[in-house]
């Protein structure tokens, strides 16, 4: 499979959503496969929360695969022999993407506070930019779980005839008081910790030790990713081994997951970029500019399969058969499939159970459109 | 209604699950009602996590009653007119009862980490100390929430024959991981506070201004307390006004109400005995002692009434079901009782809706037994 990793400069403004306006901006994405000629053979993968660009493959010298990369290769459900896939990663993103620590060219300063709020139709409208670019005038497929999902929801809105079939996973319409909550905790830790100085930070700081409070946040964000189910599977009531004060008050399996996840996280992951990528799927609301859901969804063209898991508790499968029952009763029923996955793994599920819905993907990406 | 609060110091070790020794401790408790010469109209109510001893009725100068104000008084489930209602400060609290920031008396420091580790059965063993001095032999009923019903669950099986009654709400026979990660936030974001100086802080500094970490451990556990259905209901997308750096991040109410619940939780509890509580709670399996659920279950001779709450997240109305399952399959199926209360309130809702369960309770006080 042939992997390109590429930055893309765009001098033309982005007129964003807030009606602010960013000036210029870098997408940095990844492609896997070739292009064909006639430039219909590519699928787009949006990334979630955390991820990146990079959704498959090793790079040198890293251990790790990229986030979705059994799923992407010759011969996998994103079959690279065949499609052309593209990863790119959002603003506001630490990992290539014109975020809030990159450079103000005019003050030679991190934008930090003063870059403005992207929204997930903002991350699309740039995304099309990049694709326009590329002379891509149409997509396969688009495909994303969690905040890909809602990425992938809204460009079947904005662009209806940019994508013929569209995939959406584990994720929302928008998003409710449950996953906000989840998200503030984060919010707090990184706000409160007084190494973040409201913003004033040295990224330098974080490389030995992460913000600690953002570190209990994302331990949160831990939870809201597993279920009591699969927690019970994975760690029971199981003990290990600890020291300090940890022997005193904590001595479970659980925990010791959470510190090493929630710890390793925050010195990886930028704070202010997480409060920006958060703030975004936060205020994601497709009826947003619309009456009504209705009124949002009558603009799909593309051919829609909502995937959600059973157990799934960040953003429940409710809340995405909404959207099929919505277009059901619009006499759209023969534009969606839903299929709500049986899984203990809960919303994890998408980077996890790949034997659980790579038939239904499979099915989708064969979908006559 | 008569209500009394009171102190009794006991000068007999209390000795404990861990092997270490208790030389001497006080409980507070406070009593609803009168009690009956036979001294059998008892009716003992175990307190959560955070409640205390003050279940019921309104202290002078304070605006808010106690925890199960609604539930305890004349003519009221817990019929202060017919039963004496005892709840006892459990051991660690900072309510009253013996517990970290006690005063040892040989150094007259307090015992601050030196408190050794108190378990949910040596909460209860302390308390049956307390009801023999106080004359009183056999309870009517037993009853408790969430950590509550741990205690009473731990009583029918050590002390069969003290409650005829025993009610268990929205709680578990053993801790899984799943609330054990939820109580780790709060652990994390106590320990590594550094206000918190190891457990060497002044309480007086928390007077103003609590652990700003220990908030955001009590914002995970008021999400905890609550569903993604009851936070729609209380919340949706509502947004309120905000300012400073949450104008830029956050403005919804969800988020307003997490920040008010965790900073003013913060302030009043202790976090040592907030530590030492959570672990009672993380370490409690009430299958600990025994070979199996059944091996503990057999012990119990009252007739107990399990209550859970369909969109409990914290205790899933399957922990407690399988305790009536395990009863059934043992052939003691006639002395148990299992009602899974549709509630969109979630683990709260033994705290709120009480029109939803009020009719369990009283079909159990009024069993035949």
């Amino acid at each position: 499979m042939k992997i390109q990793t590429c930055v893309e400069h765009f001098n033309e403004p982005l007129y964003l959503e807030s009606g602010r306006i960013l000036e210029s901006y870098d997408l940095k994405y990844e492609t896997y496969g070739e292009m064909n000629e006639a430039k219909n053979n590519v699928i787009v993968v949006f990334h979630a929360l955390t991820g990146s660009h990079h959704a498959a493959g090793r790079y040198e010298n890293e251990t790790k695969v990229g986030w979705w990369d059994p799923f992407i290769g010759d011969g996998r459900i994103l079959d690279t022999s065949r499609y052309y896939v593209i990863c790119v990663n959002v603003l506001s993103s630490c990992f290539g993407s014109t975020g809030p620590m990159s450079i103000n060219a005019k003050t030679k300063e991190p934008l930090r506070l003063k870059f403005p709020v992207i929204t997930i139709s903002d991350m699309v409208r740039s995304q099309m930019n990049l694709f326009s670019r590329l002379g891509i005038k149409e997509a396969y497929a688009i495909i994303g779980g969690s905040m890909g999902g809602m990425q992938a929801l809204c460009m079947a809105v904005e662009y209806p005839l940019f994508a013929k079939r569209v995939i959406m996973l584990a994720s929302t319409y928008a998003t409710g008081p449950w996953a906000i909550a989840f998200n503030k905790l984060a919010m707090e830790g990184i706000m409160h910790d007084p190494r973040f100085k409201n913003g004033n930070y040295d990224p330098k700081d974080f490389e030995e030790e992460g913000l600690l409070s953002f570190a209990i946040g994302r331990m949160a964000g831990h939870i809201s990713f597993l279920s009591p189910h699969s927690m019970n599977k994975k760690f029971g009531r199981n003990y290990v081994e600890t020291d300090g004060l940890y022997e005193l008050f904590g001595r479970f399996q659980v925990e010791k997951y959470m510190e090493y996840n929630g710890h390793s996280f925050a010195k990886r992951f930028d704070p202010l970029s997480y409060l920006y990528i958060i703030k975004a799927m936060n205020i994601f609301d497709a009826t947003r500019n619309y009456d009504s859901l209705e009124d949002s969804l009558k603009h799909i063209k593309a051919k829609l399969t909502l995937i959600s898991f059973q157990g799934d508790i960040l953003f429940l499968p409710e809340e995405m058969e909404v959207i099929k029952t919505t277009l059901d009763d619009m006499g759209r029923g023969d534009r969606v499939d839903y299929f709500c996955i049986d899984s203990h793994y809960g919303h994890d599920a998408f980077l996890v159970e790949y034997d659980k819905f790579d038939f239904y993907v499979k099915k989708a990406l064969e979908a006559k459109v």
